[in-house]
């Protein structure tokens, strides 16, 4: 990002922008001021055309096409690892700034992968060490939040070992898959067809132990992918963690249950005090007023839920006495946010800061 | 269970026939064909009256009064703690033989708590050691699925850590929760009312971090009965085992994430093989063809699912890379069925066998 650019304001590219987190990076960008001073959307063919509002403007969703990114200052990705294999490399030749949420560059040693509250650091450093690669990758949804936890635990009191189970909602599959689960329960309700197209099963009503593909070790690629970018994002190559991820019934935000042990002796009293001082994380837990991070509350209540929000929430931490130092918590935050369209939006801030 | 009962057959009593256990029990004896000679039904006052039907027979609910165990053989309770620690010992007063599913009694040392393919030895002792005291207790319904499975894997290979989270049904606590989450469903298609009234929270495309009270340790009492009920059960006082309980939106059948580590090595096709020998398992472990345990499946699935099966359903089975002998699982079961209804006439079973 040139003089020239921050003098008359970005020129910015949403690159999947009418899918579920392409319009919440919208919303992101409009709720955080993002000097947005021109704008392009993409997304595929059947999309083009479609109206999109970022601050009070009207744009036209394009499609990708051979020089499309000209004048671009930065573009965020939010497709398919497809299309950011292809189209990545197209930004970056045409001068842009990319930050990628797929998983296709996340794990090359050159790209830095990022959580601003986690990891800034590594892409500052990059920034000064490599200027000129201009790719900063996001991670996968479910990572993200989990990390954010961890980080300020890990600094404190050093991870051992980390299991952790999901509770992810069907957004994190993009809007078909809310889709599905939508048309579903309602079918549920008529005698409908529940016959599945997005997922390997029906989702309505169910819980389906299988994100992504199955993968040689047993895990599918998303615990493979959760195990090994929490790994970059915490800088410790050789964490212990073990995964597993499962689909429920539910629109919005994933929850986790998150096991730790730790190196050092703690308290959930200490812990949630360097909890409540970290960046991006809110502590909700009061058990004595069934007070813990979820996902939605019905409307009226005195609960603050996940869904629409920024923060990390952390809750239901207690100390685990099967182990040494063990800690158990539950994490929930709004996958479309956290996961993807807001720590994208952060990972530009930063650029903006350090090179503008 | 005089032999004048064998004759006549039994006379058998269940209490809290109306609710979702009570009436998957009379589903069950009917299935495994139970002899019943005789038969009364209880249930709160305002059922009084209600048409039960069991083996083609019709029966009137009645509600529990004094002298009402009269006659009766064996008495299968699935109602509150309170119930359970009033009318119990009626019933036990009258001559009856006594199944309680309920809390009330399972942790006192002198009452055999009872998952029969896990510690059928147990009642067998205990009716030869002490006759008199015809009570025995029925578990958790989300602790007797987990036992089925660590019972065999732990003979063989030996448990040194346990860490398990639940996906739990509604069914879990009763008829009035499936409806709560069935009528907050509907609200949500219908701008309705989501006021929770059963649950803390919503339910409806939620997930709840909590099932039952908050107890001292910040564990819930579902999250602790687990705990001291598995110790009970798989006979190990001091088993290591933390526990996360959550319930989620759907109707049937709780599933468990669950991470072992065992004292033995052991490979993911070795504890494959024990768990297929395994009295009361069904493996389902195919990844090539997306085939692992699940609670509902679309009609004209090829995939069994839980829901109205007797099996305890086990998946998922891998290498945890992160701990030394490190194996994780996924274990589904309709929690109506074994966790409750099926394992109390299981029990039932062996009383006949031993008694008769």
């Amino acid at each position: 990002m040139t003089t020239k650019s921050s003098k008359r304001g970005l020129k910015v590219a949403v690159v999947g922008v009418t899918g579920a987190v392409g319009r919440e990076m919208l919303a992101v960008m409009e709720g955080r001021k993002f000097p947005v001073q021109d704008f392009v959307g993409f997304a595929s063919a059947r999309s083009e055309g479609k109206s999109i509002r970022l601050n009070d403007k009207t744009y036209r969703c394009q499609s990708l096409k051979k020089g499309c990114f000209e004048g671009v200052d930065l573009a965020f990705f939010d497709a398919s690892d497809s299309i950011s294999n292809e189209w990545v490399p197209e930004a970056l030749n045409a001068g842009a700034w990319v930050v990628d949420n797929s998983s296709a560059h996340r794990m090359k040693p050159d790209v830095p992968l990022i959580v601003p509250e986690v990891n800034g650091h590594a892409l500052e450093k990059s920034l000064k060490t490599s200027p000129s690669s201009r790719l900063v990758a996001g991670p996968n949804c479910s990572v993200a939040q989990l990390v954010v936890a961890l980080k300020p635990l890990h600094e404190k009191w050093g991870i051992k070992r980390v299991v952790v189970s999901t509770y992810q909602s069907t957004s994190g599959a993009g809007t078909a898959a809310m889709d599905e689960l939508s048309r579903q329960t309602v079918a549920m309700f008529n005698q409908g067809s529940i016959e599945p197209k997005f997922f390997p099963h029906q989702i309505a009503f169910n819980c389906i132990p299988q994100i992504g593909s199955f993968k040689e070790n047993g895990n599918t690629s998303e615990e493979n992918k959760m195990i090994e970018e929490a790994r970059k994002l915490l800088e410790i190559p050789g964490l212990k963690i073990s995964v597993t991820a499962v689909r429920v019934p539910t629109f919005s935000c994933h929850a986790e249950s998150v096991n730790v042990e730790f190196e050092k002796s703690l308290t959930p009293e200490e812990a949630r005090e360097v909890l409540n001082n970290a960046d991006g994380i809110q502590v909700l837990d009061d058990p004595s007023k069934n007070i813990y991070p979820m996902g939605f509350t019905h409307s009226g209540g005195s609960v603050e839920a996940a869904t629409g929000r920024d923060a990390v929430y952390v809750g239901r931490i207690r100390r685990d006495e099967s182990t040494e130092n063990g800690l158990n918590f539950w994490v929930v935050s709004d996958n479309l946010r956290k996961g993807a369209a807001l720590n994208a939006i952060q990972i530009g801030e930063v650029l903006l800061r350090a090179l503008v």
